[in-house]
């Protein structure tokens, strides 16, 4: 069925479970390709952007410029991606090619919860999106400018997002975790394209707390003199 | 009907929606009055354990005393109350007077979400439990000790119980807010038992970030040097 289709025009959406109704779905425009490649893009030259001026801030080491780099990455997947997502129900009845909304009717094919509006998803996309997407980029100028709350913000950031990872896969878990059309698109997109969001804030969290209790000790070995 | 009913009998349930299925389902033995009485005791008990042996150690304030008495009250409210709720998914159903069990029966009449185990609960609770509970007993520790992590680890549990109520009441609302038995157990059970849980680890939370980013400036004035 083409794209140009009449309005009374029903299309089977490729989601599973495969009971799982959504009236008025349209089929993906574009290709897997054709939506990586401007995300890729965009999310490079931001990066690209952050790493060039970072390098022109004073006392910012090259794991602190690294890691700001993430801060801008995540923190406009969050606002754009994942705000679109959040205030945008129904995203996969889109009849033009809006490239957010085919992010998501494509994201949908590792996770149905997402076309199906399930409520914990949407509860944590909106925490992320609303919360930690600015927060993120908060936490650039933060390192940037080597505020006092930078390691406690980045912190915060990433416990959000650790915690946010956890109800994402506890409820699929819970769920009976049969939401993916097949094997290939489970390992891709729902356990690939978050594994980032396990990993990183957990390493970036580690390095956070060190450094406060390092500051720390240092403050009580002071008022101890 | 009595307690000792034969198993054949069935009960109505009191919980909102009227359509939620609970095949097996026993009424409360004990009132509201026998389930506080012995958690407000037990919680008591344990506050003023906290409170006297607190006062002995050296260099810890009022406040962080009784900060330290939140800290035991909840933690143990997560692992024993909560700690239950997770890992006994036929609470519901017992038909002798099991303390842990009534309290949720109980509180199942302000969100029968806990009767009809919601995924989304059963996540956030199983998050509380599991990682929360310890952690808080750990800050009563880390806070007598004076340990360089105090404050890390009381802001990590914080954001962990502020997230949890925002999806807790996220959730409600998304999926139609329709989960009290009436208004009374609206107001006093799914907003106010869980209201210190939003207020309190709020306050907690930035005292946490104050302290640390004072610690923090303190460690740079002493660099700068």
């Amino acid at each position: 069925m083409s794209g140009g289709a009449a309005a009374a025009e029903t299309y089977v959406h490729p989601y599973v479970p495969r009971d799982l109704e959504l009236p008025g779905f349209v089929p993906n425009f574009l290709t897997i390709v054709d939506i990586v490649i401007p995300y890729a893009t965009g999310s490079l030259l931001a990066v690209l952007l952050v790493w060039f001026f970072s390098g022109r801030c004073a006392r910012v080491c090259k794991t602190d410029r690294l890691i700001m780099c993430w801060w801008i990455f995540t923190g406009l997947t969050h606002i754009v991606l994942e705000g679109y997502f959040v205030f945008s129900p129904e995203f996969y009845k889109k009849k033009t090619p809006c490239f957010l909304a085919e992010v998501w009717k494509e994201y949908s094919k590792g996770d149905s919860r997402y076309a199906a509006r399930d409520s914990g998803i949407v509860t944590v996309e909106g925490i992320t999106a609303v919360l930690e997407g600015p927060a993120s980029l908060l936490a650039v100028y933060a390192i940037g400018a080597q505020k006092p709350y930078r390691y406690t913000l980045q912190f915060a950031v990433c416990l959000g997002q650790l915690y946010g990872c956890l109800v994402y896969f506890i409820t699929a878990y819970l769920d009976g975790d049969n939401f993916s059309t097949n094997s290939y698109y489970y390992w891709v997109y729902f356990i690939g394209a978050n594994s980032s969001w396990t990993v990183i804030p957990t390493l970036i969290a580690i390095r956070c707390w060190k450094n406060i209790s390092a500051a720390l000790s240092a403050d009580k070995k002071k008022k101890a003199q």
